[in-house]
């Protein structure tokens, strides 16, 4: 089981990766933070910590590396997991909601059984940068009638001001940037 | 913090869905069982039972769903997390293995500093069908000198015979069908 871990510098085990996926962006590789345990640790420590305690809470993820942070998470409240995805994925029936990218839009998927109304829902994912994808996400959870407590986010690109997006809604953030 | 659940027959948490994702095939949707926190924990507790008090061990898992159970089996085991992806997902210098599919090839990456010599790894993934995803996760730990310790997995195809491709190496299953 896990153990609380002392303090460290997560940003020790961010590796900045320059021009991926595409020219001109700055990619936040949080692969050397996962591989080790007391960083991985404290990582899903601080995204939990605030909710501890919480009763009949979900945690829902955004996909991919949302699922691997939302997880740990869910298995150290004892919450139940819910799977936010790409349009296609969830084999169920689902609702979607599309959100603009730089060029084109995108869309997420949630399956209509995921959450009910009055349930309390932790959003989690790996970044936070102009706040779309969390948005697109805060809204199917709400459009099943859902309440979001917070969104937990491992990083938060401030410099985007995706918070602004999100409505008010609490970001409790792992590491800033 | 998770605690120890009693009995639950998981495939009670596991809904069939047919002709997904084509016609023919019976697709095992875990949703529902991840978003019971019992039957999502006692999940998590039977891939990682094999596991406690192991040390110095890391957990790989596959992408996607594979991701979802493998980080929650970290977190548990306090491992470090590693993940296996599609084609051009990891932004790193990467190994490539392919395997067949029924038309056609697919293909997993790993990073190259993911896993080192002698480190011992569980490889986790959601379903073992024929065996060709998780026999090429494995020789991806292999190749960067790592010992796979076992697969562990949450539903078994039987009547696929898809152990049959991993070489003798242990298969620790939480459903059997």
């Amino acid at each position: 089981m896990a153990q609380p871990t002392p303090h460290i510098d997560l940003r020790d085990y961010i590796r900045d990766i320059p021009d991926f996926p595409k020219p001109g962006i700055m990619f936040k590789d949080i692969t050397p933070l996962l591989k080790h345990p007391d960083a991985f640790n404290a990582t899903v420590e601080r995204l939990a910590a605030p909710f501890e305690g919480e009763r009949a809470l979900k945690v829902a993820a955004i996909e991919s590396r949302g699922f691997i942070f939302g997880a740990a998470v869910a298995q150290r409240l004892g919450a139940g997991f819910v799977p936010i995805r790409k349009p296609g994925k969830l084999p169920w029936k689902t609702h979607r909601s599309e959100y603009a990218l730089e060029y084109g839009t995108d869309a997420l998927e949630i399956h209509d059984d995921a959450v009910g109304p009055g349930e309390r829902v932790v959003v989690i994912d790996d970044v936070l940068a102009t706040g779309g994808t969390a948005c697109a996400a805060g809204e199917l959870v709400r459009r099943l009638g859902a309440d979001i407590l917070a969104y937990s986010i491992v990083i938060e690109l401030t410099f985007l001001n995706g918070r602004e997006k999100l409505g008010g809604t609490p970001v409790n953030v792992a590491v800033h940037y």
